[in-house]
């Protein structure tokens, strides 16, 4: 009889859930806001509740195959324990793995969310048919996954792929939350995109921009979502930024192409969605800093598909049968 | 009954070759000069020499279970071609692997030579007992080989772990053989260390610098044995140039950690053997530009082992059992 997989999404606002066939089809899904700044307690009720009501929905528990997790990091998905994520405050050291494991008396493991979305979008998504891919989601910050033989790479301490806390730029003005000058995230991900912004337009007080309007002054206030209705307006500025946007991207995804020669990149999460001028720069850089120039000209630049239900793809394509398939291969 | 394997080390002045056991041990090796620049045909003519030689002291070509040869890249590992490296003038297109398959009815195979180095370090030299490993060696160029599972990882078109070619900083104004700003075997090879030595000592016209002495001004002639030698002797610029130069490698290998979160690193290359000032410093660097501190302070950094005889064990380690066995794990 053929399982169905629970994949359980836990975000710092929010726990996704849905049930997920073999064929990686999403049968059912449910959402509840959380609040993960009250600490660990009050979620893992909500969890616990939501994963119930979906073994209800799937008929009974022999019908499930596993429980997948995904979560932010940093957390080991060889032990099952989130660690200490920033975007999870209260939660340190949680075994979540080995609880949900023995409350449900069924199979379950964790990953890290950008490795699961990673994961997702192989078996199930924009990178369909291809076996090692590299994938990186650009929002509030810079997740990324190694897809290596349809398999997420962990790496020793299960924290490989870590890629949006690589360094372009060590002298870079811009510190990131980890610590280190010039991560990719902290200069291209939205805030690092706003702040940047801010600086350009105090520094050049006589550049009329409709980010000046939109935000009546308080250049603090920039938001990526202004960035790209502003560039949509034909603002200067606004685009000037978002092409920089590009164009550190494209350094960065050059160096990995030069390491890990893909098959294939996807591009998720909401600064992606900026589109055509910024995907136009990362394309046009990616050669010019990748070693392989022909080859990074050829690279499929995927856009990923699975969008708000990615995290839920993702934690259950950790038990998914291609995932499977993949281990012996 | 136990085979043994052919090794051959293809380089741009050189050809070596030896005959290793399946526990890794180099029984038998050879050596002979070779004018790579002269084209294809008369190394070709050499290396078959060699490689007869070989099967010969081994007994018969029934004693022997594959030929090996690692060599400069580009090359593709899964075809056998040596595409055109800069390293050996002449060759385009080779198709090196089937010419030595035809030609002595042996299995034969061509690996990237840093490549091979690296997963001849994990099987037979300084990182035995790990499995998944970052492998650099820094000399005039800057070579990495990725080892993941005891596997040379390859990528899609053979051409991954390219890590000298990763910039670590895109308006750097020193520019790569391979056209990226930046990276890092621009910074920090043999002649990178040189160029930065000479640019500094032009700048500070009034630092003394026993290096003024050792070029009689000719700054153009500062070699990396020079600035060993000087910062052996206390010489103040000398030392800057090779501590930055440890800066510039730790940044870099920051962010491989970031990345592939490995067992170990293992660094080899006449630059590498500069010692103590400079591994210091890349110690001292590497959790700055990692996102996992704490793993990244502990991580193993490990000299290379097998140093002259790297290139025979590692192009012999293509077909040794612990990589076989590595393939079913």
């Amino acid at each position: 009889m053929a399982q169905l997989i629970v994949g359980i999404d836990v975000g710092g606002t929010k726990v996704a859930g849905g049930l997920v066939n073999q064929k990686g089809k999403l049968l059912k899904s449910l959402i509840v806001p959380t609040r993960a700044d009250k600490g660990f307690k009050a979620s893992y009720a909500q969890i616990t509740h939501l994963i119930e009501r979906l073994i209800h929905m799937a008929g009974g528990k022999h019908q499930i195959g596993g429980i997948g997790i995904c979560a932010p990091g940093p957390l080991n998905p060889h032990t099952g324990v989130i660690i200490n994520p920033p975007n999870l405050p209260g939660w340190r050291n949680i075994p979540l793995a080995s609880l949900i494991q023995k409350r449900f008396d069924l199979p379950a493991k964790v990953e890290n969310d950008a490795n699961a979305a990673g994961l997702g979008e192989v078996l199930f998504g924009a990178a369909v048919g291809y076996r090692d891919v590299f994938y990186v989601t650009v929002s509030t910050g810079i997740g990324t996954g190694i897809i290596i033989g349809k398999k997420i790479y962990h790496g020793k301490n299960g924290v490989a792929g870590e890629g949006g806390h690589v360094s372009i730029d060590y002298r870079s003005p811009y510190r990131c939350g980890c610590g280190t000058l010039g991560c990719i995230e902290a200069l291209a991900a939205g805030p690092g995109m706003a702040r940047r912004a801010r600086v350009y337009l105090e520094q050049e007080h006589n550049e009329p921009s409709l980010l000046r309007e939109m935000t009546r002054g308080h250049l603090e206030l920039i938001s990526p979502q202004m960035l790209e209705q502003a560039m949509r307006q034909g603002d200067r500025a606004a685009r000037a930024v978002i092409e920089e946007t590009g164009f550190y991207l494209g350094v960065w995804l050059g160096g990995m192409l030069t390491l890990f020669d893909p098959e294939a990149v996807v591009i998720g999460g909401g600064v992606a969605r900026i589109g055509k001028p910024l995907f136009q720069k990362i394309r046009e850089t990616i050669p010019q800093y990748s070693i392989n120039r022909a080859f990074a000209a050829k690279l499929p630049l995927l856009p990923a598909k699975l969008q708000k239900n990615v995290g839920v793809y993702g934690a259950a394509s950790i038990f998914l049968p291609a995932g499977e398939e993949a281990e012996t291969n």
